[in-house]
């Protein structure tokens, strides 16, 4: 613990990934847990398995 | 907020998708929110990957 | 399956809740599965627990 | 009810799975649950969407 | 990796969680990882907060 | 999207959550989304609903 999940469009590449998580550790750190406790979870998301106000995100 | 997640067997289409989002999000107004609040997330399950009384559903 | 999470503020009365799952699931009904086979589970949120655009809903 | 999710690295074969679900089940029917109210959802994830101490586990 | 969630009616002991955790973490090793990886998360759901067939768990 | 979950352990104060939103946003807007986009869920955990090594994190 922390534990983390981050669903996101799917399409970012291996090194925005790696950034992200990088990043999102450091900004938890902050909570006064060292980096070995922070775990993150990518949910790569279609665009058609996605909704707001209704509408498919695939949809525009 | 809300915000709804729908775990269900793979295999959907696209028009099957854009009629569900558009009926909860409507069920879902009814709690006195706006359309643009509610959001929803659909996850595609294969069947290998569901389980009910210790059996995978995939199993018949 | 399908199986549907719904995450909202907290503050929903039974009766609310009641007429939410009812009305979830006779939307998803309309996929072709039975009204057996669709579980909902709610999650009531505390406004302090919930942020868009880096604040907490509960600041105002 | 009792509702369990797997997240797992991906590439555990169907009979993996099938042994998991099945013990999985047995080990939640010690609280006095039938076997039948036992469900879960196995979800497969790339290395590279998980990530501890800021590190994609697909880093090595 | 493996992270398991556990959603169950509240009420439980926790001599009653104990137990639950050893053996859930017990079973997934059999896929061939140490204890050490094997990490598991109970949430407590209130029958009002949990729905099968469009009605809640509370409602009898 | 990207939606974010964060399951940590109860007991932090609104100010450490206001600043953990605040950084987790701004790490993730990286990513090229505004800020509006990014969405964030608290769960707060207690100590005896989180296991690792087959142990509740409640037992030391």
């Amino acid at each position: 613990m922390p534990f983390i999940t981050v669903d996101m469009y799917e399409g970012r590449t291996i090194e925005q990934k790696r950034q992200l998580v990088k990043d999102l550790t450091e900004a938890t750190m902050k909570l006064g847990v060292p980096a070995s406790a922070v775990q993150i979870l990518i949910r790569d998301v279609p665009k058609h398995n996605w909704a707001n106000a209704g509408k498919l995100a695939s949809e525009g």
